[in-house]
């Protein structure tokens, strides 16, 4: 192990769930053999009214929408709201470990290509976080941390050392994270190009970040995976939201300026249907005009703040200033950044 | 096809193979289902005694030391030396093709990890270069061009055309492109990873070209790959020049202040064996000491130019002015580079 590779024990995270189907026995169940070694932390999205059906066997705390009043009854929030995939967010705000793996519940193991096992999406995870990332410098033979690879020639030496990786992106295989349009020309498309790489994704470049299959560092950057952008008409499926769109946003910009790392790349999950692109297109395009926008302004973001509360302060009062009149969920998602940023610091002391 | 994708049709190829060694008839052979296609620019290294040995069957030509010493009497040059590796850069001048590919004498086809098919390299690179690079935006599922992939939800709509990719930077299968100290350290190591993915170097991030296996646009952004730094102690194995990594900076900042893009990725080619790693030590450390010097530098170059040629002699002077003082070599490099643009000039008129 390098000296610049850290420990991650198997206590020091929380697998967060959010449940937005009250039977999540089969998705459960599927994962068993790689979940029951970590503590899970399942979020009962707050709109569904039947009980969470949860199968034995498992070392996890629950929580509902009366845990969630209870939060927010001594820090009130105007602008935050934690039902659909945003109750995953109070999730982040729950755990006391140093990492948190995140999985949407219509997500199975994906299998390896190569060996037909299924994969160990946790573990893969955990060896993103473990390893440093390389942002400074595009290393062609993607993470030189990974098993077997290894820096290529002219790569600098001083910048082997990389910075730590704070946030690893896991990718998807058969239905792929598209927007309803792109899914709705082509329904039958599925993704089936298993490519076994990692790769940190270089300094100061944007990357839409999806929320169905992450991993962090909740000590280091936590109050940087902001519950921001809400769409107006935003429903129950992926391809109706942006919050982890814009959650990524947020969350690259702090993490440049701190010169810390994000991969993405390894492990796949596999999906399954879900929704019906065609009904969800009329829905879509606000989140879509509003990336016209939001992806100059992020590229644009220049900030002073060494931490990551006052950076997500800074960026939350120049969203404000320079697209909250333009458009109004995204001046309601910087007042929800500034709200999230009270509400961590009062949570977590 | 979308409107963004171009036409390339066999004749306006040429593949140049610059002749390291004098028998290249097994490299041919084993090209030949792959080469035979296109017209080949075979330059034999001047520093080569014997002449070369090469198979009937072959559409080519063959340049040596005569035909340098021919064109270099019109325009005689100081700096630039077309011995070794850099006499590929005198195919790239004699070239009146449209696009280049170029691959080392001592790599042959590699195999499809999954079909154990024979790789046509050509084909992928024409792919690379006739589809757009994103390298102002990253899409997490690689290369939305490539064949079942797309962009990912969030993706900007407006940034989906892309720009030109005028750059298709191929991988090595078993001998990786290590420098000298890492593969001597670990003398067994092989690269068997095989990663199905193409993906564009984002706009701002520099890499580490390697010249083994690489096409471009020539008529675009010819001018821009420059063979500029000869280290002092160069031989003729790949671990001891830097000529490409050189060639790859001086052309990623021209291509990304030109708003035109640079892949990487797909087609593998298998390496063989090539040189005494432990042997090559010493001679290995300027260069790698040059790139704590260059990457800063390169970093913070910015062009006004309008023209590949234009830029190529800005990035020269900032060189000459910058670094030219405190490294021998570096100083020789942007002389090099501008009488690169004077010959590439003469030679095109």
């Amino acid at each position: 192990m390098s000296e610049t590779e850290s420990i991650i024990n198997d206590e020091d995270v929380d697998v967060v769930i959010a449940a937005l189907h009250s039977d999540v026995s089969s998705f459960m169940e599927q994962w068993r053999p790689f979940f029951s070694r970590f503590h899970l932390i399942i979020v009962k999205d707050p709109d569904l009214g039947d009980d969470l059906q949860i199968p034995d066997g498992f070392n996890y705390n629950v929580y509902t929408r009366t845990d969630i009043e209870q939060v927010l009854a001594s820090t009130p929030v105007q602008y935050i709201n934690f039902s659909g995939y945003f109750c995953r967010y109070f999730g982040y705000l729950m755990s006391r470990k140093k990492y948190i793996i995140s999985i949407d519940d219509d997500c199975f193991p994906a299998k390896d290509d190569k060996t037909g096992i299924l994969i160990d999406a946790m573990d893969q995870h955990i060896t993103n976080l473990r390893t440093p990332a390389t942002p400074k410098f595009f290393n062609t033979l993607y993470d030189p941390y990974c098993d077997g690879a290894d820096f290529v020639r002219g790569y600098p030496f001083s910048l082997r050392e990389g910075v730590k990786c704070v946030l690893s992106c896991g990718l998807w295989l058969n239905l792929a994270d598209l927007d309803a349009p792109t899914q709705a020309l082509v329904p039958d498309k599925r993704n089936t190009r298993y490519v076994d790489a990692v790769l940190t994704v270089p300094k100061s470049s944007l990357m839409p970040m999806s929320g169905i299959n992450v991993a962090f560092d909740r000590e280091i950057i936590g109050p940087a995976l902001v519950p921001g952008l809400r769409l107006a008409g935003e429903g129950k499926v992926r391809w109706e939201t942006m919050e982890d769109i814009w959650c990524g946003l947020c969350a690259k910009v702090v993490i440049d300026h701190l010169s810390l790392g994000v991969k993405s790349g390894l492990p796949y999950v596999w999906r399954n249907e879900s929704g019906d692109a065609v009904a969800s297109l009329k829905k879509e395009w606000e989140g879509m005009k509003l990336m016209e926008d939001l992806v100059p302004f992020f590229q644009a973001v220049k900030l002073s703040a060494t931490t990551p509360e006052d950076c997500v302060m800074e960026v939350a009062k120049m969203v404000k200033e320079d697209l909250g009149s333009s458009h109004e969920s995204i001046g309601l998602a910087a007042d929800a950044m500034v709200e999230w940023v009270s509400l961590w610091k009062a949570v977590q002391s």
